[in-house]
């Protein structure tokens, strides 16, 4: 047996309370390595008495990634505590103890020893990580306010240009989308079936992306006011679409009145701790790049000078932007905040964060940007989800780029699942693209058959789908700025064909929302020569073929939706989501 | 390669901040595996312009398991943020890439993908754990209230019996120690050299251990009052000596007034929701065991109904005790809180508990009591330390009870060193015996020769040590009660020798306690078969005979301390600690 493979942690993804009386125990260990896992486990003060060790429990294999298996159980402890090792049998024949202590061979001494066991010393719920249902009943959609709609001409910024969906986007243009524009659309996100709205920034701010915020407490004039914003997330809840703002707290704008007035008094200013600023006065070089200097003697995001990074560790500036989240959760009932380069802010200002947010509206949603590995953001006292990079990453890397393997596909998305805990997956946001990367209908090459299976593919995974604005008509676009082109409102420039799989997608997504959250992911066939794919989640089946040939399946269910089928034939390119 | 075994964790104890501005990468490899482990670190945002991954980072082998090899390295980042990735070489001439995405091929595609690199996104100072320099120069000494010296015979219990150093103690006996007994003595702890004392509880309570708290905001009567207190504390400071009290916060004594509110007045009791009562009215079904029903209808510290567990979700518990924790610091100046069954108790209310500790007081300690592995309470915002049973029993299992081999416990305190950040390990509670357990010397069956090699070994380890009351003149005592006898103040009873021993020891970690708390152990021979360990800590070397036969030493250093040691000559059972 590779004992080297093994692995647990306990009170982590590995270990942890999934209702308030069941809790989840996974293992790792090598890949084909075992034949059995058992599970010993009983309350820790009855070790002696009881001698539960004597009466195992097996451990269902759950997911295989390239490397390991992984095993998992779900268990309840009469008195709220439990102690547990594992007991290992190898297809070698071997049988290992694999305990708090390590490796030991399985003989009664080390299941006597009480320090042998890992432990989850008392099921408490309030350190549990919650997932409200309502997430798991959404699919976002997501707005560049800049581009959506022009709902009001008269706000429209200074040199506004015309609204042309066919036109690639400069770095500093503005068209004058604005939240009128979102009121007067409302009918058409509705029609389509979403309920969920991420707005990228909205407040204040010089640029056309906002993310350079200049005043948090004001919606940027040539998006609205706050009565037009009240009247858009009234609008919303009426038709019950949630409402999630992006809260840019990593950095400011360099046009602020803080960092101006840092620039004006120095280190005399009484915002001068309010920056990470490395010598004063504060300075940087100007290149032909207006996004880069690399000599600012302030901390920054990336190497923009006009983004001054905030010291989130001075209570003043915590105290500044817990009161800006607050205002928008009570003033305007928001339902959830999407946090900007969440990862490159201190973890003791998110758990302040969550707390407050917390104590302001039950199940709020708090979603932060981190595109790496993100446990440490995930362990229930700070996000409830993170953007679902890696996951969306290999699924386009399969479908789309064909850069990798059918197996590597499934090993990352395996991977990738078991380093949340259950209900952490259950939330995590899964987007194809954004206003940080190209469309998916340009990483496509223009094939929409791609679009739509790779769509399709990621609508039945866990986690909580996000449509990028557009996506819908088969707007295209790389990287940004292109990417965030105007919205096709004329008819002509609308596909029409695209919009109703999408909303039939969302539909069957919507209609077996639970199902699809919190059912296991099953992998009936990975057929990696000829790139197929047989799915189950719950009560729904779903069969991909993602290689070069027609291939049959099954067909004696009820199709939900499908693209390139004849009868019982796939074509490539093609899918079926069937109900059981 | 044994891929399999590879492992690293981001912000975790594989990834951290040590001071300010340097952070430790560690990574875990299969044994004896490979050749060479290399970072590929920089600027997350210069990835593409700098190249940096084509000037590696060597990183050092630091210890070895049974399983696994252990790598490190201290690298800074000048713009305070850091991916990085390993580049592993093995033994059997293989090359891989280690990435937050999992094993790659070491191909350029793969150096190139940001998303590819592990992350620490950004060096914030208040997350980092940190260790306050105090603790790294403390020696503590345990002090069981009720046993170590009756100073004040007015305030004795009922029924109290005579002090007796030979006499073995019942469950329910009472001896009359009190806190003028400790003001009394503290020229001895002085002259003995600790400069730490931790108490066991002294707040009012039925039993002679005081673990079930009838009252925390009073001092025990037949321990003393709070003057009594303030002036044992002043004393203690005055002579430069820390002070820990034990706070019982799992649960409280069940003559508690809000436990006899509970009983009296059922679910309409104004403290209902205070603990966790699964039935009105609370019941249980006395047995034999004053100490054990398994019926009780609300839950308890093991199956003590005598101590029902407090509902720590509950923010009025949380207040009532948080604002006991405040109390004794402000009022009375303690340096230290010792948590009793601290596993049990909630990770939210600990976070809430070390944000009022750290408020009040700079650099204040916080020890839990835990058995097991405790990733989860060290991340930096609960405790500082918790009592390191799972390396001293490693220590005790090999010198003592000789029923693990060198080996074995050479990869037990490298495993446990591995699961913690370095200065987590600096503030690690490092114990032979205590209240709980039985007292070393009688675990040694009486082999003082042997209790002297193992105190030496413990003595110079990472951590902190804490000295049990009694076993500087070789009290003995099995399990407890027994090991709570009357300390002997008798000098009949004292063993003049083992004292002597003891301070000199003593002596010797504070004389380097900063050179013993932060500098690498480093194990320079383990020679399992002739039971012969030579290891250095920083300036000092040491030397131990833990086999059958006498084995020779280099001796032209400066010898600091030694037992059965002839000019060159190490004795079985034997020790020499040397200035280098």
């Amino acid at each position: 047996m590779n004992t080297g493979a093994i692995y647990h942690r306990p009170e982590s993804e590995f270990g942890y309370l999934y209702t308030k009386e069941t809790m989840h125990i996974r293992l790792q260990v090598a890949k084909n390595d075992v034949a059995k896992v058992e599970l010993l486990a009983g309350d820790p003060y009855l070790l002696d008495t009881e001698r539960w060790f004597e009466q195992p429990y097996e451990m269902d294999f759950k997911l295989q990634t390239e490397l390991f298996d992984y095993y998992n159980i779900e268990i309840s402890a009469k008195y709220k505590r439990l102690s547990y090792m594992f007991k290992l049998t190898g297809f070698d024949g071997s049988i290992v103890l694999y305990t708090d202590q390590g490796i030991f061979p399985a003989e009664e001494t080390y299941y006597l020893m009480p320090n042998n066991y890992f432990r989850m010393p008392y099921f408490h719920e309030i350190d549990r990580f919650k997932a409200p249902d309502w997430v798991k009943q959404t699919v976002w959609y997501q707005i560049f306010p800049e581009r959506f709609a022009n709902g009001d001409q008269s706000n429209d910024p200074e040199g506004v240009k015309d609204w042309n969906p066919n036109e690639v986007p400069d770095r500093q243009d503005f068209y004058g989308g604005d939240l009128q524009g979102v009121i007067d659309h409302l009918d058409h996100l509705q029609d389509l079936g979403i309920n969920g709205i991420y707005f990228c920034p909205i407040f204040k701010a010089n640029s056309n992306h906002k993310y350079d915020t200049e005043d948090y407490l004001h919606i940027d004039p040539s998006f609205g006011d706050k009565e037009i914003f009240k009247k858009l997330v009234n609008e919303c809840h009426s038709r019950g679409i949630k409402v999630m703002l992006d809260a840019v707290f990593n950095h400011m704008g360099d046009t602020s009145p803080q960092w101006q007035d840092v620039l004006k008094n120095g280190k005399n200013s009484r915002y001068a701790d309010w920056f990470q600023i490395n010598e004063f006065p504060v300075s940087y070089t100007e290149t032909n790049d207006f996004e880069f200097s690399n000599d600012a003697t302030y901390d920054t995001f990336a190497f923009t000078p006009h983004m001054p990074k905030l010291n989130t560790a001075n209570p003043e500036v915590q105290d500044f932007l817990l009161n800006i989240a607050e205002y928008w959760i009570k003033e305007f009932d928001i339902d959830a905040w999407r946090l900007d380069v969440a990862n490159e802010v201190d973890h003791h200002f998110w758990k302040r964060f969550r707390r407050r947010c917390d104590r302001l509206k039950k199940d709020f949603y708090i979603l932060g940007e981190i595109w790496h590995s993100s446990q440490s953001w995930l362990q229930g006292d700070e996000f409830t989800a993170v953007m679902n990079y890696s996951y969306t990453d290999a699924i386009i890397g399969y479908f789309v780029h064909k850069n990798i393997t059918l197996d590597k596909m499934v090993s990352v998305i395996n991977s990738q699942l078991m380093k949340y805990r259950r209900q952490t997956n259950q939330m995590m946001f899964n987007i194809l693209d954004s206003h940080d990367t190209p469309r998916i209908l340009t990483v496509a090459q223009d094939d929409k058959d791609i679009v739509k299976q790779t769509m399709a593919f990621t609508y039945i995974q866990p986690g909580v789908p996000c449509l990028y604005y557009g996506d819908e008509y088969s707007v295209t676009g790389s990287m940004d700025p292109d990417c965030r082109r105007c919205m096709p409102w004329g008819i002509e420039d609308q596909d029409q064909d695209m919009y109703a799989f999408v909303k039939n997608l969302i539909k069957i997504r919507r209609d077996n929302d639970m199902e699809l959250s919190e059912s296991d992911l099953i992998w009936e066939l990975v057929d990696q020569e000829n790139g197929v794919i047989e799915l189950q989640r719950g009560n729904l089946k779903a069969f991909f073929n993602a290689g070069a040939k027609a291939v049959e399946f099954n067909k004696d269910k009820n199709i939900l939706l499908s693209n390139l089928v004849n009868e019982n034939i796939v074509e490539p390119k093609g899918f079926v989501i069937e109900l059981k």
